[in-house]
């Protein structure tokens, strides 16, 4: 195999993007910029490699379909951005990185072994007795997307696909 | 009733309104420009008559509460984006349809008629024994704005009205 | 203490932020714009006093966590644009003022006092015999960032991380 080198064009598109879309969800991508673009065409020759974004700091199978946890944004990203401030990869960092409150520390691999992943059933108890009737607001569905949302009242207007609150309907 | 000729201006606004909320969604409007204008033409031919954007290749009522599942995006767009790669008019269509995967094909209407329309009430079924206490994750609740996320901890930040972790609740 | 007062530099660009968004909710700023930087202001006051963007026009304590529900946005906001057509402090209108269909009228104090704060226990009641396997969609779970929604299929991407429908599980 072959990889294809990404031009920097290339790399600079999709750091953009990814960096507009981690801004949305109040992460950033890491400020060092060679480390990020580095990271960035990994990704790309991923891509070229595989045919979607494995971690760049991952060994893929090759197998979409065992890889899918590890396809970047991850499956881990958040909980890792919760307890290290920054995803595996460093890639994505929180906003007490971004500041300098905070500095970058090693992330623990949390991807369970691939025994464990197929056995893993995830569960967690809630509270004894809790069941639909004891929830403390209504859930709303819109209608148009599926969105959901718990308050008193529908949103004004849908914040996914900006359908009106008369599209919604009580769904709990 | 005469109909009041949008112009080309509003058709613009709209078709660029449209677009980019499609966007935001993973969705896009068809390429063909002249198409879609024409189509959005017919949004605001709608609007002009009946007071709101009924779906421009359907007969709308003229009675909003008949026509709410109508008004564009209507209530079936997601769907058959999903089956058929475009919506009922092919105003909306899926990535595949964009860079030329897939071709359109006619969507048949899955709109039910008046009759099914009143007495429709829609189900599914939960695996047996489905209750909260079996759910994987627990669902936390931003408190400003309603959003639901089902994860370990609530995000660093609501996705939708920008709140910090410390706003959101446990809600299941 | 001494407040520090803001430079117009930083009122525009904080004014500038929460109108987009609000925009992106549905939401609007009050269209009088130095009534607006008035309370813009008053956030950023605020900021240097306490460390943190309580209402401009409530009292806050200056301990955080008694405070929290009065971070702008306050936990009462979409509830008073919902029932009022603007927050308490009218920095958030709706649509019917911003287009002139509704006059600004004094919006009451939502907020409990200390004591109610401390011993409310919101409730609703669900349907009676409502349980998960009454719903009328199933709801699926993005497994990247948590993001739910009650519809037949899984989004073709996660309107909140971007991540492809394959990324999805059913939830409930």
């Amino acid at each position: 195999m072959t990889d294809i080198e990404p031009s920097p064009e290339e790399v600079e598109v999709l750091r953009q993007q990814l960096g507009d879309e981690a801004e949305e969800m109040g992460y950033h991508l890491n400020p060092d910029i060679g480390f990020t673009r580095n990271l960035v065409r990994g990704l790309l020759l991923n891509e070229g490699r595989y045919g979607y974004h494995s971690c760049p700091c991952r060994l893929a199978s090759g197998e979409r379909d065992d890889d899918l946890d590890i396809i970047c944004p991850c499956d881990y990203r958040d909980q890792d951005l919760n307890d290290y401030a920054a995803c595996y990869c460093a890639l994505y960092v929180s906003d007490e990185v971004l500041s300098g409150e905070r500095d970058l520390s090693p992330v623990p691999e949390r991807r369970p072994s691939p025994d464990e992943r197929e056995k893993t059933v995830k569960g967690f108890s809630a509270p004894a007795g809790e069941s639909l009737s004891s929830l403390t607001y209504p859930v709303w569905r819109c209608k148009v997307c599926g969105y959901l949302a718990a308050r008193d009242d529908p949103p004004g207007v849908c914040p996914i696909c900006k359908a009106k609150a008369e599209r919604f309907e009580r769904f709990i």
